[in-house]
């Protein structure tokens, strides 16, 4: 891909799935699906709004294993069906700037290209400053996202 | 327009202007000319910089007329030649969320529409809370995009 990225304030998880572009977008896109495999168990997604458009609202519900709740609410940026999704914490429906509290603002901008009958996956997440960007790593970027993508991979098989 | 806006957190400017919307849309669009027209004077816009697409770069300087210079980075969301045209303060250049300090920030929609020999000129703020858009507000923004709509109307005419 022609992104260029910034190793210091950039999170960059690229992996090849052996499942195809738009059952990985389904699971991206549908608050369904995002209920099934968004948070590495044993959190839990228990809410989820989706209004797929530039603009449009991103919102789960994350809950601990001990019974917490945390909204969050996001906005789709770029929405290309089986190709590219990006969507920002740093603002929320209709792009209101963000106001809730948050430990660090980051954009996500998910690329899928097929790849035999799989897909290269490539979630891209850039953050403002490297304070933010070394927090995210050590709340467990890598793990977090990468254990999120099996539940997909294991969630789409059934689909 | 069947855009929705809320009252207390949105600020909005309407005006018939008689200058067509493709005049209007250089206007916004060009650094050179963002430099003639963008702040009211006695301010000064000082240096520009456009990378006209979503995801691009908006930055401007601002010059006070005390000579302190003020720079902003925004990023755009939206761009539908000589129709919309939407930016957000809240990031910066490939949507990488904003970390310059701000005394409030704000998403910006430039709605043209054809109107006669002119436009329907439609600009409307949206800020992430009431006290942002009070303070907006209080700062003048009435006053100081109708004043800074004059001068591009003004440009426009030479154009």
């Amino acid at each position: 891909m022609a992104y260029q990225t910034d190793p210091k304030r950039d999170l960059v998880l690229e992996r090849i799935v052996d499942v195809p572009p738009n059952l990985v977008w389904a699971a991206w896109t549908r608050p369904d699906y995002i209920k099934k495999w968004f948070t590495p168990a044993p959190w839990q997604t228990v809410g989820c709004e989706i209004d797929l458009r530039p603009g449009g609202l991103f919102h789960t519900v994350m809950r601990s294993p001990e019974g917490q709740d945390f909204a969050n609410s996001g906005c789709y940026l770029e929405v290309i069906e089986n190709k590219k999704l990006v969507w920002t914490a740093a603002l929320t429906a209709d792009y209101r700037p963000q106001t809730a509290p948050a430990p660090f603002l980051f954009t996500a901008t998910i690329l899928l290209e097929p790849h035999g009958a799989g897909t290269k996956y490539t979630a891209i997440v850039v953050h403002g400053d490297e304070e933010s960007a070394k927090k995210h790593g050590e709340m467990g970027f890598h793990d977090g996202w990468g254990k999120a993508l099996d539940q997909l991979v294991a969630l789409a098989k059934t689909m």
